[in-house]
């Protein structure tokens, strides 16, 4: 039995995950930016005996930011409101458990890779697409992490350098352009300027319920607006793709993350910017999916680091 | 001793290499589009007993194109006017020795690799800049060929898809930026439309006297339209490169090629726009150097193979 934990702003998923790779139980511990390193260690370490008592051989932990996968130091993470944070040194005080720490979406590139991903598939990359864009990449099936454990960071490639200012302070990164939180922006501009679009009354109630989801469900609905957002998300994504795959030539991309859920809304637009691509090998090879167990690739993923 | 072979357009260079990866002797063959490839094969063959008698290990042939280097086929090589040639057979035949077949980017990010990078260093991008742009990776100290031997596809990143028109059929590639071909047209458009330039003379006897060579002598000898076309190519492949280290996280990024003697006029708005980068930890660990040996990396790259 390992362990498996994903690290949110907000709570932490903490799972033991059987040998073959299946949840068995789960349970969630508070984290939030009040919490110490040390507490927080402790507080997980309580909710691993709790779920396995001492039946435990790994621990896996996924965090959202820079981690240092070799020492399993997190470097940064501004959800956590950690900098230089020996996470792996601290639980495995609080556990006496072996941990490895990495990149939430190296965890989730991991997990697609090892969970739903036929063996005779050695490369992929994993785009989780939520509030905003990461990326994993497994190559001759190892974890590619690079030098410093950065590799994949897919959501700030520049797609346009005048495009929308980036949380990171560049602009037009891909995150902009599909990042669960930028869509909505993007939305509830048009909406503040008017557009016509059956979102208006949802939007005059309470601009932040223009989730994504609900954007899916309008442009489902026939909403224009909704529609021709996520179009140019689509083409966006579909830019940033094509780059990737001339660039690492994996045989899988699949999709997770909330924004995914958009399907055919997203990949349409997606797969007529890859249809538009001259070099025809790379492309052809490669096969794009949505990741089959997205809410809980996660922890499956750290469970089997 | 090994044989390499950088196969050109117009010509073939072979060389024969000994095991401190020393050049011993050279000799050229010419191809051009009116051989067919089994009688080149045989020229090849020929040049290669001349050169070194029956003391040959292994034969690496690097070929511009798309290369199927597993089974050894060029599948694609406009230069040499070949769809579908069986090279690694035909040679194999023509001279007994085992031969293997390799795209020229990925040889030379080989040659690099294996001789003028510190055995410290386990991954790195090749990037080529001679009349277009091409792009080798190796990581974990191997050569990235990706699912179908197309891995490294740099030149053809998408930039700006409003961009000028590629060869390829896309607009805006990074090819259309720092490409040997494309910074003279560029030159020669803004030269056509009067730009003041010490270059009008030159343009003016000879249109393809514009070279990237005379538009580094140019800028150095401090002309402006010179000067503002190599610092645009510089940003253009900087964005290009931030985004590489973004995603692949390598130790190393060497340059090689014509258009990368430009020196610092190409790699200080390159370093400028690398350093706008608000992710540090990739940026900082890389270093950027240029090939110490142009010339020979080619042959090189290709009899270590």
């Amino acid at each position: 039995m390992n362990i498996g934990i994903d690290m949110g702003g907000t709570s932490a998923k903490v799972a033991l995950v059987n040998d073959r790779n299946r949840i068995v139980d789960v349970t969630s511990v508070p984290t939030g930016l009040k919490s110490s390193p040390p507490e927080l260690a402790k507080r997980l370490a309580a909710a691993v005996k709790k779920l396995a008592g001492r039946h435990v051989r790994r621990i896996g932990v996924g965090v959202a930011g820079d981690i240092d996968s070799h020492h399993g130091i997190v470097r940064i993470s501004p959800n956590l409101g950690w900098k230089r944070v020996p996470l792996k040194m601290l639980l495995q005080r609080a556990t006496g458990n072996s941990v490895a720490v990495e990149n939430d979406a190296n965890v989730a590139a991991w997990g697609i890779y090892k969970t739903e991903t036929p063996s005779s598939v050695k490369s992929l990359i994993a785009i989780t697409l939520g509030t905003g864009v990461g990326g994993g990449i497994v190559i001759d099936g190892q974890l590619h992490r690079g030098a410093t454990g950065s590799a994949g960071e897919i959501g700030h490639m520049v797609l346009d350098p005048k495009g929308r200012l980036c949380n990171c302070g560049m602009r037009g990164c891909l995150e902009t352009c599909a990042g669960g939180t930028h869509l909505s922006a993007i939305a509830c501009e048009a909406l503040k300027k008017g557009a016509k679009s059956r979102l208006q009354k949802i939007y005059k109630a309470n601009p932040q319920a223009i989730t994504p989801k609900v954007l899916t469900e309008a442009a489902r609905a026939g909403d224009r607006l909704a529609q021709s957002l996520w179009e140019n998300a689509g083409r966006a994504l579909g830019r940033a793709v094509g780059d990737l795959i001339y660039v690492i030539n994996p045989e899988r991309i699949v999709f997770t993350g909330g924004v995914a859920q958009a399907g055919s809304l997203l990949f349409k637009p997606l797969q007529l910017e890859l249809s538009r691509r001259p070099f025809k090998t790379p492309i052809r090879v490669v096969s794009i999916a949505v990741a089959k167990n997205p809410a809980h690739i996660g922890v499956l993923g750290a469970a089997l680091l």
